[in-house]
């Protein structure tokens, strides 16, 4: 199964299938490399949009600092293919996970976040009892309302916590807002960026001010990457969508001008037209089993005219405006609306260039929600 | 990982995870299988609701005559778990998959549907190229507007053509309407199965009037079962969230009185509170990847006051109205809305009963959507 393939047309492969467009994947390696660079910053993209080894790799190739991930699951199936570093950006909790921590810590550098005294404890307690030292971040809620202390006093309380705690290293504080990554409106996005970049720099002078080494400041996304480096606090990027982009993040403004992203769609599903019932329907073989809901519909890449709309767990149909030109068994490719979400329901990535399949990545961190 | 939690106390489940609540899954099977029996009905349960063998081994034990898959990689699985009759209740279109389902068809009893004469072209090369016959059932639009011939004379016609096809059975007809099966006014979806079943029984009556044998009327589900069975048109009901439940189907009437299904939930996620960082706000492990969104919102089973938020990928946020009760590293459960693109996201089931994990089921069929 993930050897066949390769060399073959993508018109063989069986569907639903997630390619890669590589050349357009290969455009956005280089565009964020790039912004880094131009701008003298470290970044260190999410790996919970791809979950792979492979594109982990490739990243780090084109400079990234190893990887975020979401969970400690996802970051041992990166460890696994290889990744070497990784940041764990959730806090993590409970006794089978800080055994798991611990164990991760000694075949990778891990770093975690922390946003209270009784995680830093249990950190603190894991880490002594392996004999090993953890390098600790310490979470800021700089806007988004979800995890993260209060920035200001709060934050730098626990990071002194961190610092006097046995087994732990401080290394920093993370602020990610995710809420504004896709505001429509350029100016409010820039405005919010700005205030949460404050309150991340604020709590890092107040830390610094403590005595408290800061050596770095994580945070950023896809959306705002450019105002991120722009706003001239966070050592360290942390995008993810870049790499496949999606309808969602393709629509916003990368500008107050309203120009694009600098990042291209590159992923896509691929399905087999199923069912003609009708003469301006389509039924393909992928629904809401195959590309995610959470961010809105997929849009079709090379059906002009159509209209997809999810007809259930397997099935999406397809609405022309006139009649539909797909024969039974054609095949068509749909964006998703939400990268992240789609990835985690597909085992494989087709890797695909000039209509031909040149690799299959597996997705090792698929479902790795623990 | 597989063998380890059994006998042992849920809480100590790692997380997210999970849950089946053996006594209420248990009356669930129950429940079906007399409702079937008092009508004097087959059913074949829906396997996209578990996608897992041992469920469907449950099933049959309870007088199921065998599954529904929507794919043929579900089936696949189910297969190579032990099932011996199935019914694939989407189109198999498709050269790589035509050659997957002859393949299967010499390991198991498979039917198939067809709804387009190049389908059934395709159908009958697979199986006469094979040296086998295939058992092929025709699927008629009876109202949803998805997949399906028009009822009567366009139907029959194609079950003519299955009939005269070499390496072909007619079985007869699969009329199945999803759109209506979670109708909130009880009294429009039970008119709306009337409906459905008159256009279903006067394509059956057609058939048979030009010679056909129509052995198998299949159709219905969970939230129309004593409609189908009152309309007294199907052979064999199809239904499949009964044995886990969810929210959305939870939520229906069963009768013009308002009385609640006879089915309860039995399917929860198991999430831990991994941040606490308000009076009245607690953050766990489980979002949008182990928890589907297509049908709402969760519910939390066991945390009174609380509401739950989607927090992006891998956050739920619980609002309480008043202070959490919940410290760090809590656990709490949390009811899907919709069970079959929550379990999707799962590897495992935990059986729980009393507390204690009496049980691990894989999920063999996970992401086959091929």
């Amino acid at each position: 199964m993930t050897e066949g393939p390769v060399g073959r047309p993508v018109a063989e492969l069986d569907t639903p299938a997630l390619l890669i467009d590589l050349p357009a994947f290969e455009r956005n390696l280089a565009a964020m490399r790039d912004l880094a660079a131009r701008a003298g910053i470290a970044y260190r993209p999410h790996a919970k949009a791809h979950k792979s080894p492979v594109v982990a790799g490739l990243q780090q190739a084109h400079g990234a600092r190893g990887v975020c991930c979401a969970k400690l699951g996802e970051a041992e199936a990166l460890a696994d293919g290889g990744v070497a570093d990784v940041l764990i950006t959730g806090e993590v909790v409970g006794a089978p996970k800080l055994r798991r921590l611990v164990a991760l810590a000694r075949r990778a550098r891990v770093a975690v976040v922390a946003d209270h005294p009784d995680g830093v404890a249990a950190l603190s307690g894991a880490a002594t009892s392996a004999g090993i030292t953890l390098d600790v971040l310490v979470e800021v809620d700089v806007g988004q309302g979800r995890c993260g202390t209060p920035p200001g006093a709060p934050a730098v309380a626990l990071a002194e916590r961190v610092a006097r705690s046995p087994g732990l290293r401080f290394r920093g504080f993370q602020g990610y807002h995710g809420a504004i990554q896709m505001l429509a409106d350029f100016g409010r996005r820039a405005a919010e960026v700005r205030a949460a970049a404050a309150r991340l720099g604020e709590t890092a002078e107040a830390a610094r001010k403590a005595g408290l080494p800061v050596e770095v400041l994580t945070g950023g996304g896809t959306g705002t990457a450019a105002l991120d480096v722009a706003a001239g606090v966070l050592t360290e990027l942390q995008p993810g969508s870049y790499v496949f982009m999606d309808t969602n993040y393709a629509a916003i403004a990368w500008d107050q001008a309203g120009a694009p992203p600098p990042f291209a769609r590159a992923l896509s599903v691929r399905a087999t037209v199923v069912s003609r019932p009708a003469r301006e329907r389509a039924v393909v073989d992928a629904g809401l089993k195959a590309l995610s809901s959470d961010g809105g519909l997929p849009a079709p890449k090379d059906a002009p005219g159509a209209a997809f709309a999810f007809g259930g767990d397997e099935h999406g149909i397809l609405r022309f405006d006139g009649a539909c030109p797909l024969d039974l068994g054609a095949q068509v490719e749909l964006y998703p609306s939400h990268c992240d979400t789609t990835v985690n329901l597909h085992d494989r990535f087709f890797a695909v260039r000039g209509g031909v399949v040149e690799a299959v990545w597996e997705i090792t961190g698929r479902g790795r929600t623990q």
